[in-house]
């Protein structure tokens, strides 16, 4: 296996706590191919090459040119034997294969964490006396004879109220049913964030900004890892459970990237390249939100649009497959008994008005007020959390929102339903038979007298109708408070769902406004001739569709993904005009207020060493202007190809921290030859001084691939060209820096040599960059904790 | 407008015709922006500046820097004045505004397309007496009451047998209008082919090879010119018309970015840069699949997957937007009547079974197989027709192929009718009304009695069908053979719709065959338990559907787009698995016979320099076998920094065919400072004789910041910087090929200089690389004809 020791490690990480070092992070290193090697990479592998550190940058180029190089062996064998031919065929079908792994693992995940987050939901209400493992829904099933109406009052499922009272009616029977619905809130979220902190702290959160990051190169052991995998699809069961304003849909990507990780283990493929496994985590991103929503398309538009870093066209097509794979899986789990696919089914019957576009661009303008609002407010106490003591108490402070959300939650029938139940609700049309609240239209006349007219036209509206308005109004304005306080705390949650419950509910009461207007109105100077009395013209369903749309749109920044996805649930080309339109007008208005989505904004607040791939590098300043060292710096320190010493090269290597150094002609010319790592050149000298006689201090280290003539008796020279990267990148001091910003996010680079006319002048790191472009956005430079 | 003369321009083509120059295609420069700029660019802008050359690769490094120069300046200036602010908020919108324009003028232009198309094919077999210019649908529409199976004869339609003859019966008749349908066929493909040849030569074809390579950077004047536009629009509906085997899809993205390139022509910001332009080309590729097929999103997934080179995020946004534009634009104008969306809308009732996977399977290798046949007997004619006499007369070629086709075709009515027509037609599903020779099945007597039944239930087949089939069988076999022949004449000419034809026949043969084996063997083993007689179990349209996505993945090698627009005709998610399995078998099998499509075929046929992004490198060269000079070759020409006179650069350009020359600091020590291009050199020294005194032959040549001490008495020298590249790309000599192949794609390179220890050794551009690469693949690496 020639291609293992094709990369080399980073030593000596610069960890976050520590500012003060001024590092230089090197490329993991590459042997030289060329026929001047003298070491051959076969002969003596040293263990530990080839990985990289915690909290440390992946050099994609390397790990790339690795990949091709393990590809090239392959080939080159297959033609040699029928074994290897087939080693060939089935290493190329390796990555369909894993993803239909991941398709099916993640699909079979996301049923059971719907199945036991209903379960558990409905558990705080009631049991089963047919058994308690059987969710509400599931329990009445069973009950044979039970009308569309009766469905959800069978007598086997009973409130705990109704269980210890015997009756479902009384004021008491209310206060037990609200204070045990309270404990197991308590319990749940207890459970929960105790569990997060025992077995896996990164469990925690959304992970799409950690998945982010990492897909951008950075490692983060364990992030998605097995312990990390159960502990997050465990307690996610039990925070969406406990009732808290989360959703399920972001932490499913991250357990569909842990699926992908851990399975990357079972192909040498994918387990030993960064760079490949970061391929399929980019798919598996995919595959998280197709089984969040049951929409493969838009789960592949989205990692691409919102979360990969490197996504070829291979990746496309897999990715595509998982998600399809995924969806199917979950389907045929079908955890609902209804062979849905889709997380909202909707369906429309009335087309839109151009007129309507008003009232939808509204709605973008508030889903994006909102969503930089929320952004703001959330990073500021995420903020408090970690500079105050309030970052102590992690189980307090969940223990209290859960308290305040379970208290004022559950006598609004809106807050107490799950939030995709409250979404389902908001974004139905209301047909004649239907029985909720929201339908409490009055029945129109000539409809009852008649029996005939069209059943789903406009009505006015009914009593039950304001009250459930009021009680949406509520559950709008605490939906907006809680879910600031909430996403970031310490227990698996989701932001799609809060967001998009938001906008739904605004939608739905505009929407609803609309439609009263048009029928008090239906001859005023807009509705008149497109809104007859006996029309169906407004639907206030789509209203919360594109409200829920914009506020999303708004949190998020996510634009063509969040309208397939969208169009994925309704299936009508119709509506995508109204959620273009508001999705775009959210993410402009959004724009105006700052151009970091919520998980761009949980990056930096982390400080992890994102390259944001969307944003350009306006400023003008030069390569020169961002390297090290800087003018009143000590000289860049380098090795010299031919004439330092070992123990000279063990002193230069002990006084600096630097994680590579570069090597040049000589001190007098300057001129760059490779770059060699600090941890090879220490393991290398560590080796040579075991193994190899007469290597002494004052050995001669030679990289240059002809020894210079020396004395004869003196100890024999010590060879580590083999370590070399012989092709190190390099830029001119006079580059401009947003062209070396390109070169850096497009190449995937980790560092870069700067030279002034073939001469070495100093390097310039990822991190420099970031500091950099920190530095222009007045931000503070040491806000960039890792490598 | 400082940013003007941040490009300069490549001079001395080496055009196609002589591959014995070898030519080092230089980096269109920029000045340098560092502080030691010697000329102020903002004195003396030199006319030419800042084009290229036709049939030249633009540098996108340089055309994305200069274009963060020009926002950079506007952002500067908007903190000035209020008209500055709006200049720039209209600059932020244009792109926006653009992508409306496209969208709006590509949808029109394919409304218009699909009338004209559709009123000349008709007027091949007859006329409206009311009108000569109603179509066939449109003249009966009104005719007040026909019923539904009448609305194909009326009265006022008559075909031209029975206009001449009065009568609709009788072989005089038929052979009259068989006779006047060849005319007309000869008349329409005379018309086209004498019109491409006189004002646009670059309307034939597809136009989908060329749009791909200009999309990776080349540059062809004209081809988006407004001529090709005029001409191909009108050709496109004769070619159509004549009956050729033949689509309009493909050319429809040629036309969409004709539009797009002369609306481009309205906004500075992306007149005057190529990089910006091509943005707004790919997504008026998406927007020509949108209104092609009315699939918005499957037309960005083609853009993205199938065209384009450099997609960032905002072309993803602003494609989709302007597919959305278009597919609306198009509905708006209704060329049918029927506000249908889609080209061809398809609803299924039936639900496929797992088992119907073998027969989805099996039409995607019959898909492969024709995929790669057709390529091959494609490219084989094509080369005969360009390296013998046939390539000398086109119109004959069309004529005749156009004679042959008319003749065979017409008796067939599957060949007949037009290929839209005839997918649309095997695409449908069968109900018990439907009068169409395809649906030609027994009525079974159980739902003649009682009434009840399923009506969709699968029937046994009657003469009807059998006649229907053994035409379809001919179809096929011809469509086979024609479309070979016809693809790649001087017409305009797309292969979707052909290609999708014959998967559409064989996968409804198949279908067909299907379902007859079902019908008389529903208890055995495999139709056991899912296919009971009363069930509609087996949907021969869906077979149809699968063949004709398998197909077109054969030849295009299409995959997630071509899923995508499918599903986007049925907008059902339940059929994406069985054209998903279709589509990669096809795939797959077609790869196994070479890796090219149709398009790449095309592109390698006529030697355009396109770096495939989708192939891996796999040979492990290195840079320095790749560079020239080689080893036997004299030494590259360089030009130093402050040693060269007047006469000795003019002496050296002169004797050389390069555009661009390295600068270095001295012949002794060929240490990198700069690059700089012919153009430039030779403009500058002439530009300086002209205006400046005392410039002569023996004046010094100075590149470098500071000129060197000279003697007192001498002329004085001619401060060159700023002409210089002072940022040039280099690799060492030891950098492998695979990683300088994928910088050479990431960037979009057009050359790089090659180091070893900071001296310059040699200079590898694009085209060398092209060359490398055919070298490897053991083909004439003089194909590559173009810089």
């Amino acid at each position: 296996m020639a291609w293992r020791l094709w990369t080399t490690q980073v030593d000596e990480v610069d960890l976050v706590e520590n500012g003060v070092y001024e590092e230089h992070q090197s490329r993991a290193g590459a042997n030289g191919t060329g026929p001047g090697s003298l070491m051959d990479p076969l002969e003596d592998p040293v263990p530990g090459l080839g990985t990289y550190e915690d909290f440390n940058t992946i050099d994609w180029v390397r790990e790339k040119s690795k990949d091709r190089d393990r590809h090239r062996e392959i080939t080159k064998n297959s033609r040699r034997s029928t074994a290897a031919l087939l080693h060939s065929i089935s290493d190329a079908f390796s990555g369909w294969l894993l993803m239909l792994l991941v398709g099916l693992m993640a699909g079979a995940l996301a049923g059971g964490i719907d199945i036991a987050a209903h379960w558990l939901t409905d558990m705080k209400e009631g049991i089963c006396l047919d058994g308690f493992w059987f969710s509400h829904e599931h329990c009445c099933w069973k009950s044979s004879e039970t009308t569309f109406k009766d469905r959800d009052r069978c007598p086997q499922w009973q409130t705990w109220g109704e269980l210890i009272t015997g009756t479902s009616e009384g004021a008491f029977s209310y206060i037990l049913n609200y204070l045990i619905y309270i404990v197991w809130a308590l319990f749940f979220a207890f459970l929960a964030v105790t569990l997060v902190r025992a077995f896996a702290p990164y469990a925690c959160g959304s992970g799409i900004p950690e998945i982010k990051t990492i897909l951008s190169g950075f490692i983060i052991r364990g992030y998605l890892g097995k312990w990390t995998l159960i502990t997050k699809t465990v307690t996610l069961v039990l925070a969406v459970s406990s009732g808290l304003s989360l959703g399920k849909e972001g932490p499913l990507v991250h357990v569909a990237c842990c699926c992908a990780n851990i399975l990357c283990h079972l192909f040498t493929k994918y387990r030993k390249n960064e760079a490949k496994r970061r391929e399929v985590l980019s798919a598996a991103a995919a595959v998280g939100v197709s089984v969040a929503f049951g929409a493969p398309i838009g789960g592949v538009l989205f990692s691409l649009e919102e979360v990969s870093y490197y996504f070829p066209l291979k990746t496309l097509w897999r990715s595509f497959f998982a998600a399809l794979v995924a969806a199917f899986t979950l389907r045929s789990i079908n955890p609902f008994g209804n062979s849905r696919l889709v997380l909202f089914y909707v369906e429309f019957h009335a087309p839109w008005h151009l007129v309507e576009l008003v009232p939808f661009i509204f709605l973008g303008i508030f889903g994006g007020l909102w969503g930089a609002l929320f952004i703001k407010a959330n990073i500021a106490w995420c903020r408090i959390r970690k500079t105050t003591r309030l970052g102590r108490y992690p189980i307090v402070e969940v223990l209290a929102v859960t308290a305040v959300t379970a208290l004022v939650a559950y006598p609004n029938s809106y807050t107490r339903m799950s939030g995709a139940e409250l979404i389902s609700e908001l974004f139905n049309d209301c047909s004649l038979l239907d029985s909720s609240q929201l339908c409490g239209y009055l029945q129109p006349a000539n409809i009852s007298e008649t029996g005939i007219g069209n059943s789903l036209a406009d009505r006015p509206a009914g009593p039950g109708l304001f009250t459930a308005l009021w009680q949406l109004a509520l559950a709008l304005l605490f939906k907006m408070l809680i879910t600031v306080v909430t996403f970031g705390m310490k227990v698996p949650s989701g932001l799609f769902i809060p967001s998009m419950a938001v906008g739904a509910i605004a939608g739905r009461l505009l929407g609803v406004g609309m439609e009263q207007l048009a029928y008090y109105n239906h001859d005023g100077l807009i509705f008149k001739g497109w809104c007859t009395p006996e029309a169906d013209c407004i639907t206030p369903g789509l209203y919360a569709m594109v409200g829920a749309a914009a506020c999303l749109g708004g949190v998020t920044r996510m634009t063509v993904s969040l309208v397939v996805i969208m169009f994925e649930l309704t299936g009508g080309l119709e509506y995508i005009v109204p959620l273009m339109a508001a999705a775009m007008t959210s993410k402009w208005v959004a724009d105006a207020f700052g151009r970091e989505g919520i998980y761009e904004a949980h990056i930096r607040l982390n400080g992890y060493p994102f390259l944001e791939p969307k944003e350009e590098f306006e400023h003008s300043s030069l390569a020169v202007d961002v390297m090290r060292p800087r003018r009143s710096d000590p000289p860049l320190a380098v090795l010299t190809q031919d004439s330092m010493t070992v123990g000279g090269v063990e002193a230069l290597v002990e006084s600096t921290r630097y994680s590579g150094f570069p090597v040049v002609v000589s001190q007098e010319s300057p001129r760059l030859v490779g770059f060699v790592l600090r941890r090879d050149l220490l393991i290398s000298i560590d080796n040579a001084r075991k193994r190899q006689d007469g290597v002494v201090g004052a050995s001669l280290v030679v990289f240059s691939e002809h020894p210079p003539a020396q004395a004869p008796d003196g100890p024999p020279p010590l060879r580590l060209r083999g370590i070399m990267d012989l092709s190190p990148f390099t830029v001119t001091d006079h580059t401009p820096m947003d062209i070396t910003v390109d070169i850096f996010r497009k190449l995937g680079l980790r560092q870069c040599l700067v030279t002034h006319n073939g001469r070495l002048l100093g390097i310039i790191t990822k991190k420099d960059i970031l500091k950099h472009m920190a530095q222009i956005a007045n931000r503070d430079p040491d806000s960039i904790l890792f490598n």
